[in-house]
Order: C-alpha cells, then structure tokens, then sequence
C-alpha cells in the first residue's frame, strides 16, 4: 500500500466484484473490519487495527472508511477514496469500559439509512462478539447477516499488479533465506540469527525495501519444532538438532512465505526419508496444480508421497496467500485438504505446506506458488534441499 | 515466557487473584481468549492465536489449555499446567467454512458440567463473533456473562519478577533508540533504519535476546507524521522534517515502549515550543504519579502543560503495559485522561504518551513508568531530547 500502488480501474473491479457478492448473498450494506479486506477496498494502511476501524461498502457510491479520529489523517494519505468519505469516532471511545466506538458507528449508519441487510464478518479478526452486540441491539439479529469471508474469496484470483508484488515479496523471502543460509553455524543464539534475517527481509535490496511481515519468524531447534507455532529463543544452535525456519517477505503488504529446514552435523535417516517425501510432493503438486483441478487432488499429491515414504499426515496442506496483516498471511478460504473441491484457478496464490512433525523433530519445506495452465509456478527462487552444515 | 520465568507461587497468585474477582462477578468457569491473558495465567506462548484457542479457568483445580492438535506440543513446552490439562480440537476444523473449532469447546465444557455462570471476553481480541454466538447457543445467553479485562485488571500491578522483565526490556529498548540516534542521517531510505533498529532490539545485548513486541516500529516523517499509526517506507529522510519514531523491546513478552522524535537541519520554533511542553509534561507527570493518586489527576499534568504552551491536547495520554502480543501491547484497563478516576497503585505500569500531532507535523516524547511511593520510575533509561543532526 498506499491506494497508488494500484490502478482506479483495478480498484472499481474489486469493489464490482465485491457486489456482485453482495448481491448474491441478499447484502445491501457491508461492514469490512478485517484489516486486509480493508486494505484491498480502500488502500487503507495503518497499526491502527488494535481499535475498531471498518470499510463500508454500500450497494453504490463510494465506500466509507470509518476509524479513530487519531487515524484519519492516515486514511486520508493511504486510501483512494477522498476525505468526504472518511468518518472518525471520538476519541473519548478508545478502549473505554463505560462505553464504545461502534454506539458511533450506529449513529452512522441511521445517518445513511443504512440499517438493514446488513453483512458483517462474524469470524474474521477484529470484528469482536462486543461490537456485534452493539450492532445486533440496534438493528435487530434479522438485520444483519453473517458472511466472513466474503471479501476474502474476491482476493483469491490475483491481478498482474498484485502477481507482480507477491514477486517482490518473494525476492525479499529469498534474500531473507540466502542470508539464514549464511548465518546458520554451530553455537550462534538463535535469536542472533532471527534479528539478521528479519533486517535483511526489511532493508531488502536495491529498489526493493520489505515491510513488517503478518507473522513473526517461526524458528523452533530440535524438540522445540515438534510444536509448529514457537518463535525463537537465545538457545545456541547445536549438532544434532535441525531447525524449522518459517519467513516470509513483505512488500507492500503482500507475502510470499516460505520454510527451510536446516541441520548442524550428519542429518540421521529417517530425516533424510523425510526429506525426499516432501521434495517429491512439491514436485508432484506443482506439476497437478492447474486450472480446474479441485484443492483436495493438490493436497492427495502430499498425502500420496508421504505415504509412499511411510508416513501419515493428518492436516492441510496449504491455503491462499496475498494482502495481509497480522496475525495471519492466509486468507483463510480454501485449503489444501481433503474435502475440499474448489476448482483452482488461473492466478490463484497458495502457500503450499508439506510438513511433517513427529513427537522427536520436524521437517517442512514449503512453497508459494501461483496457478497457471503449465501448473503451479514458485514465487520465490530458493534452493529446497535441507540446509546441511557440518 | 515460557511459565519457568516465574515461580508457582506467583502463578498460584495470579490464579488466585483471577478467581477472587470470578467469585465477586458470579462466574463460575472463566474462557480466556485473549493470549496476553493466557499467558500471564499459564505461561503458554507461540504464534497460534491466528486461530482459536483459550485457557479455561474453572473455580476450583488446575486451568485448561484449548488449541489446535498442531500446537498442543508447544503448550506442553510452554506451560506449568502439565499435560493432563491440555486439551485440542481437531485439525479438520482449522478456517473450515462449515464447521467450527468452538464445536469441540462446547463437547469438552458439556463434558465437565461447566455450562452455566460462565464468563468470556466479548470485547479482547481473538474473540470473535461466531464464537460467541456457538456458545451462546449451546448453552444459552443467560448461561455466559462478558467478562472483558476481568483478567487484564488483575495484571495491572506487577510483581518484583515482572518488573525485572520490564527493566530487561527497558534495556532493549534504550539499544534499539542508541541505534536509531547512531543511523538517522539525511537521504537514509528509511526501511534501512528500521531494519537495524528491529534488529538491535531482537539481537540484543549480550546475555540479553529480544522477543517480536506486539506492535511493528512506527515512524511517520514530515506529513505522514499527523498520522499517528504509518508504519514506514522507503522514502529517504531529508531535511526539515520530522520522524517519530515508536517502538518497543520486547523481553520474554514482556514491554516497555518509548518514542522520540528526531529531526533533520534547524528545528522550528514551533516544534521546539512543543518540545518544550512535552519535556515539562513528563517531569510533572513523574513527580505527580504516586500511589492514591488517581489517573485523570496524572492526565492532568500532561494537558496542563501543554495548555501554558498554547496547545490543546484531545486524546488520552498514556494507558498500563506489560505482557503481551500483538496487536497491541497496552492492557487496556485504565487510561490516563479525564473521567478515570482508578487511583494508582504502587508497581502498576504505565505507556506516559504526551505528544502533539498539529496537521503538519507531529512530536511525542514518551516514556514507561513504574508507580512508586516517591512518584513514578522511567523503566528505560534513554535521552528525552529532540534528536537533531544538521
């Protein structure tokens, strides 16, 4: 972001598509508070997310963006949409136990006439039971319709413009894994490390500068990475032990994550075993991944090859990337699982997840990739052996 | 974390305290969501409140932790509460569009009996709407009060051990502003300055590891300054303009942020006046903030001196820290502003945040503090000035 990165045009075809959803779905008014979807709308960028902030998307005109009078001035210089559309609550609301922004956004919202065939994102971040309450009070439960991921599912196909950040995002997740590759040696405290490969994803390269990514580094050594979500720690690295490293680039909030395993000293075979079951489902994803084929027969060329290797793995393997912001690069829509028979499409974007952890250690090597009609391309160029120093 | 950083003794305590104010509101089984809270009750720590999860805290015997399968390994890591208490609901359920992982929280609530006088966050985050709305029609919405902050107000008065944390993290913060102080220098892409800030406070000093803090650097130059929450770009600094600059170190989740602006060539009279009034706000500040004293009195001290200044401060200006994760890092219990009249009591924490933002530019100098007996402590020892190179 800001709105600039992006054409009008490009804007106006995602707020058609958006209602046309809308439409479908019976939804007149639509109430945005994921930051992403925000984002995507309006070109809004901020940590003001920690407030309530939403985008309104009526069934014409231009959207409103609605947040804390603090952040006016940022939606002013990131969004597209012009300062007659910008609306604040005062700032006497700001995490207050007597009362509360969204009584503003009701006043809003009567203001406009705007006070039925209501959608909302019941399941989506920062949109919390409180404030569905508040609204549920005013406007009656059969006013207001529940339809998480509404917008999410219009992001999934990506624009040139977006494929073309997603890239940049992935020279930047590149640059992070060539200077891990660097930095991995026996003894270093992890979190040494963890500090050289955020900077090198931020200064980033010539014309080429990263943004906070919506995770944080996923980083655990040894026993530690048979848990899949701990950061790091200032435990040295030490022989014997392989590291799970999970990073993403973030160019203009756009993401292309991507994980390596790393090991200090003679890699023991059963994580070599492991090894080739996940090299070889890349290969056979990427080789599936067209136009039309449903997001369960992608995950069966995981589920196939770790089989074939002896082991079981029992969650997804994958879900859609893009625009995001904290806590989660995901766009949470499809998945990578059986039972899900989503047909993909040409330029969608997914992070494609081939892990396997046991209770002694684990193994993932993963890739973002886009659809095409050749299959699925990589987004970033990273060597995926498991990094080996002895 | 993890929860050996504290004695059982003290979490026995925080339990304790927890369950008094369950008793004084009636609940009987609190459902903690908000992961600050989670972890200040069980020591549980890893990047998974992307998806749900909560600790549940019954009126008698150990909590539980609830999460997805994949992240049980790194409650067993993390947590005192021993494995017998660590319950998950299954992969299949993670971002599906047709089931829930709430579903499996209502078997295991069925299970104990523990399905009336029930408290839940409806306004922390990682709550969500749909959540509530399973709960509640499981069980009824006379069988679940909201509860919000419940447990965030028993973290506002630290323990010796915590306020060790919060010095640690003092001490990252004051590196991460060396480093700035040392970087800022005219036509520097700023992204570059922040990759070295990030990094000083994650590398740390020796003996001393930064963890991620639970908001990304803000650092607003010139115009983008009025805007309160612009993360940063690429843009060189030059001169005539100011940067603010906010962040953190972050020590075993533990926080204490401080900001500074900095400035290229000869300052403005104006924002040396503002300067001016900022320093004398935090002076009186500190001197006023003794136990008894109650918050809009210490709020007080910061509009009074901007007032002789001639400036006209509208927002609140400082609220309590501590633990936490993202987004936020402030507990959002008190605020320092008018109406709260919560008297201060020894050992609570506080973000002091007198800054001016006038459409043009903006200046905030702040501090953390530790309430004592002989008015409030800075937990971070760094210059207060205006940082100025010519």
């Amino acid at each position: 972001m800001p709105a600039t990165d992006f054409s009008q045009s490009e804007y106006d075809a995602r707020l058609t598509k958006t209602r046309s959803a809308m439409a479908t779905q019976g939804i007149e008014t639509l109430i945005v508070a994921d930051p992403s979807n925000m984002a995507w709308l309006t070109g809004y960028d901020g940590w003001s997310f920690y407030v309530p902030q939403v985008v309104i998307v009526p069934s014409s005109g231009t959207p409103l963006w609605w947040g804390r009078t603090q952040d006016k001035a940022g939606a002013a210089q990131t969004t597209w949409i012009g300062d007659d559309n910008l609306f604040d609550w005062p700032e006497e609301h700001v995490q207050h136990p007597d009362h509360h922004p969204y009584d503003a956004l009701i006043t809003l919202l009567r203001e406009r006439g705007w006070t039925r065939a209501l959608g909302v994102e019941m399941d989506n971040y920062y949109y919390s039971a409180a404030s569905h309450r508040i609204l549920e009070t005013a406007f009656g439960r059969d006013a207001i319709a529940d339809v998480t991921g509404l917008v999410n599912w219009q992001r999934a196909v990506k624009s040139e413009a977006e494929l073309a950040m997603m890239r940049k995002a992935g020279q930047l997740t590149a640059h992070m894994h060539a200077t891990l590759r660097e930095g991995f040696r026996e003894g270093r405290p992890k979190n040494e490390l963890v500090a050289e490969v955020q900077a090198a994803g931020v200064a980033g390269l010539p014309g080429l500068a990263g943004d906070y990514p919506a995770i944080a580094p996923i980083a655990p050594s040894g026993l530690e990475a048979s848990a899949s979500h701990i950061t790091w720690n200032d435990r040295p690295l030490v022989r014997g032990e392989a590291t799970y490293f999970e990073v993403s680039g973030c160019y203009h909030r756009y993401h292309c994550p991507a994980s390596r395993t790393l090991f200090l000293g003679e890699v023991p075979s059963d994580i070599r075993r492991a090894e080739e079951a996940v090299l070889q489902a890349i290969e056979d994803t990427f080789a599936a991944a067209r136009p039309g084929v449903a997001c369960e027969e992608v995950a069966a060329c995981v589920y196939d090859s770790f089989a074939r290797a002896g082991y079981v793995k029992a969650n997804r393997t994958g879900y859609p990337i893009g625009l995001s912001y904290p806590p989660d690069w995901g766009e949470r829509t499809m998945s990578l699982r059986p039972g899900d028979t989503t047909p993909l499409q040409e330029n969608m974007t997914f992070h494609l997840m081939p892990g396997l952890w046991t209770p002694d250690w684990g193994v993932a090597i993963t890739e973002s990739f886009v659809v095409t009609p050749d299959g699925a391309q990589p987004l970033a160029d990273i060597p995926r052996a498991l990094v080996v120093k002895s």
